[in-house]
């Protein structure tokens, strides 16, 4: 493997460089081909790294950035005054070519807006979306799209979100003809919004897209699909819902090998099935699959959760090395040619 | 307590009579108050009926309807031709206080659209919503509306659903001031749709509504909000979401149990654990609040999961049962002249 080299908004999230450096770290040790920019206040970031291995440490390189975009700031303004800050100068990276990708765990709105203005979409997109592989219960995987990236989405949109989303099936899962469907509040085709029937109309007539019609919520994990497209809004709603009952479900599994009151034994092997099933479930525990992409721009982002732990953070990373080794965006560019309607 | 009747859409719901009439008779016998109007074909539901306990039977009486609304027609033309279909007349009992509530697992766009057009809508509201109580986290219960009665919302939409949610949260559940949310993709003023954070604005300026702000979908059992207010296309499919998920926790938890290959004791000992679990689990199982109410109309109707089975079907005829004790539509109307602007 060559050398892979991405930039860290060190600075974004909720916790910023106390998750996001060790996390570097760990994603530095798990891959030794990995070089890692972190961008972020210096003097943080060196004494975030005091103790650590000087090994790992030679992979590093820190990039001075001097302010934070705020992750409740308003995207168009953040944008406009976003000089300077550890969000654009990690995307500055990836577009002067010294980075691959850039992970950032910051505001949604900012990232995805910069990312459109430094990167730019490939042609044939108009808006980028956010992107993620979820597992599902027949032992395969779903893309999911969008999952906030645009808040309100029209049907030519929604029609772009399936074709990326069934390159990603394609070109990642290795699913040849991959189901599309779009989600919706009935199978029936008069059902739902005019946006969604009109994106239907369309795809029905793609002979490039095996768009298999509208299902409805509780197909999220089922497999009936390969590539399930939301509009961001709803997207967002969805994928944040599974996550809240997920951990619901974890914790209330947790709590079961607990109890004072009962004997020795019963809570050594109420401990013992509760290992065996968060392991069955862990799958489903929303830190393993942290780090949404960006699809539809001329480069790689990774979108963390901005609560992510340093285990999140890490997958976040490792989502970026396997987006750049599988060369996402250059595959969506070249499908794009052949399946979206040419703009004369 | 005095005499319920209540009028059941006997031919609607993917299961037909197969499912209904053996509900009905399942919520006939677990409360004596109750009587059934049984509206469809009458030989089906006489066939059906071959081996009741002549006992319920008495509390029964089967109206005829000569057709059915099919659940993939269109509302709007359904609702034209729907004259002597078995909703109908469902709701036709109610509508000439023959019944005091409707239960039907129909197409929900032809029940709304039918309902609004026979019952009528209370003032102040101009489009019904649907609703449904879940437990959350912390051992309480949230007020979850709309559930996908309405395809596109505008704020003062939003706001309606909101002081009908309030109303309900108080009267129903007992709970003073209780505290009202808007779902949107993030906590701050600036994010979302525009019709959310007009709504919001309205909120926040009404004294008689505790709003506490926006909340994500991962908020939706946490209990951090006694009302949560959807959209009707998001609140179905994020409902819908959870089910899904639920659905598959509870399905993993009893494959739990199997397995040929352990030994006797391991497999009793995973039995018993998985029946502590799923009892853990239980109430989250839709089928134990399946039945949402359709809340703004002079009178109650309860739209049951088209795929309900006999156990679920029963609930939702129990939903009925408390919403027409609770005098829902009267409690809502009152207050609604508080709380929502007047018309002039």
């Amino acid at each position: 493997m060559t050398r892979l080299t991405l930039a860290i908004d060190v600075m974004g999230g909720d916790f910023g460089p106390c998750v996001t450096v060790p996390a570097s770290l760990q994603a530095l040790e798990s891959n030794p081909h990995l070089h890692l920019l972190l961008v972020g206040d210096p003097d943080i970031i060196t004494s975030s790294l005091a103790t650590a291995d000087s090994v790992l440490r030679a992979r590093l390189q820190i990039i001075a950035a001097e302010s934070v975009i705020a992750s409740d700031a308003r995207p168009s303004q953040a944008i406009r005054t976003s000089r300077g800050t550890s969000m654009r100068i990690a995307l500055e990276q990836v577009k002067e070519g010294r980075a691959q990708a850039c992970i950032s765990a910051g505001n949604t709105g900012a990232l995805m807006g910069l990312a459109k203005l430094l990167l730019k979409p490939l042609d044939g997109i108009d808006r980028p979306a956010l992107m993620t592989v979820l597992p599902h219960q027949q032992h395969g995987k779903t893309v999911v799209l969008d999952l906030g990236a645009n808040v309100d989405s029209d049907s030519a949109m929604l029609v772009q979100f399936a074709v990326m989303g069934a390159v990603v099936a394609e070109e990642v899962l290795a699913i040849s003809q991959p189901r599309v469907a779009l989600i919706n509040i009935g199978q029936e085709e008069s059902k739902g919004l005019t946006s969604i029937r009109d994106a239907a109309a369309i795809l029905r007539a793609s002979p490039e897209i095996n768009f298999i019609g509208y299902l409805e919520g509780n197909d999220l994990l089922t497999g009936k699909t390969d590539v399930l497209v939301y509009d961001g809004f709803v997207g967002n709603v969805t994928l944040k819902t599974m996550e809240g009952v997920v951990r619901m479900f974890l914790s209330l599994l947790k709590s079961q090998g607990e109890g004072k009151k009962r004997a020795w034994w019963l809570r050594l092997l109420g401990r013992l099935l509760q290992k065996r099933l968060a392991k069955k479930f862990g799958h489903l525990n929303p830190d393993q699959y942290n780090g949404a992409c960006l699809l539809g721009l001329r480069g790689t982002v990774i979108k963390s959760h901005g609560a992510a732990n340093q285990r999140a953070f890490t997958v976040a990373i490792q989502q970026a090395e396997q987006a750049v080794q599988r060369q996402i965006p250059e595959r969506i560019a070249a499908r794009l040619q052949a399946v979206l309607p040419k703009s004369d």
